[in-house]
């Protein structure tokens, strides 16, 4: 498959929340300066496209999502949330959605742990309950079990943070940012994991409400 | 529990490959400028230490690691790659173990690329094996296979990005990084998981073995 180049970027994603987070980004990015744009490239999950040479070229692993900057000699970047990073690094020096690691470090390391819990917690383990109460083709009350409650557990995480937050990161009530991105992708559709709905994190469901307001995230989300 | 102030940093850990990353870390940087020394704590998973009010203020997901920076205001900080980076950002100002985003922006994020694939591939799949192949009360072939797989699926990823190469991340041949030291403490004890040996991905079996020559390694995979 070639390269379109029409456009800085070219996204290769699906609609999924892996690749939703990156479209988010990409769309807060465009609406405070349209210069940074891009093309999406859908990449049909099903067909295992992301498997084929070209794919693995720009990723090892073969999962959406993918970027290519063609703005920077045609760099590939993978991972959801290096994504993020890179785009707020390069596309985002006014952080706008971010922290500035040199003169706020402490909002930047804050930020850097909530996008590894979401990374490294609320997306695996919330991808294995969607596995196990959704697809698996054994019934395994066992498995269904684990990874539902471990999924409550991280919201009850996300809870204990929030309770007094409006975002993940930052001073005070906290600023929205890439880490909420990540998160709120995933969280928003805790029906599809098993979990019915988020009374029992009031906090959780607030910060889910607040994020689902703005126009970029509810543009992303429809990508592609 | 009162945290020991006599080193700039305590590090509350166990002996597991979510510790191990931190810990080894902490011995390369002691290794080249001795005035980065740290106190361990260790915490005992077994009796859910890590899940009492006092940890809970330090990360509120109640696990380890979490490290506690006395020398800059007592700032604490969680997940194990997040803190792989804080230390790099703050302890290894020569870039020693990592990248300058600003002057190496790419090897900086294919830095980025490589510790978020581990920290949200290696780890949980290998962990969801390990509880599967070791721990869970029942015997489910089916999940204890599809744990299995992915582990093995993850390392034939690893094999693809290492086979022309010395290290994961950085130009030519790579350069040794937090990337390493976050993947390898994984993949080193793959027979806990139920892979037995690395003999199918010759050029991971030498990556391991080329970072377990570091004695920093050695040291810190003993800790605490």
């Amino acid at each position: 498959m070639s390269t379109t180049t029409d456009k800085p970027i070219t996204l290769y994603t699906a609609g999924t929340p892996n690749g939703h987070p990156v479209s988010v980004i990409l769309e807060e990015l465009k609406a405070i300066n349209p210069a940074v744009d891009y093309n999406v490239v859908k990449i049909d999950i099903s067909k295992n496209t992301q498997k084929e040479d070209w794919f693995i070229k720009m990723n090892p692993n073969g999962r959406i999502p993918v970027i290519v900057d063609h703005a920077r000699n045609n760099f590939p970047v993978f991972e959801t949330s290096a994504i993020l990073l890179y785009l707020a690094q390069h596309y985002d020096k006014n952080h706008e959605f971010w922290f500035d690691a040199e003169k706020d470090p402490d909002n930047y390391s804050e930020l850097l742990q909530w996008i590894f819990f979401a990374h490294g917690g609320v997306g695996p383990m919330q991808g294995q309950s969607n596995h196990f109460n959704r697809y698996a083709p054994e019934d395994i009350p066992y498995a269904k079990k684990r990874y539902l409650e471990e999924t409550k557990r991280l919201y009850g995480v996300l809870e204990i943070r929030l309770k007094d937050r409006d975002y993940l990161a930052g001073s005070g009530r906290g600023k929205y940012t890439v880490a909420d991105i990540k998160t709120v992708t995933w969280v928003r559709i805790h029906k599809f994991a098993g979990v019915e709905d988020l009374e029992a994190w009031p906090a959780v469901k607030a910060w889910v409400a607040r994020c689902l307001e703005r126009p970029a995230v509810q543009t992303g989300i429809q990508i592609p």
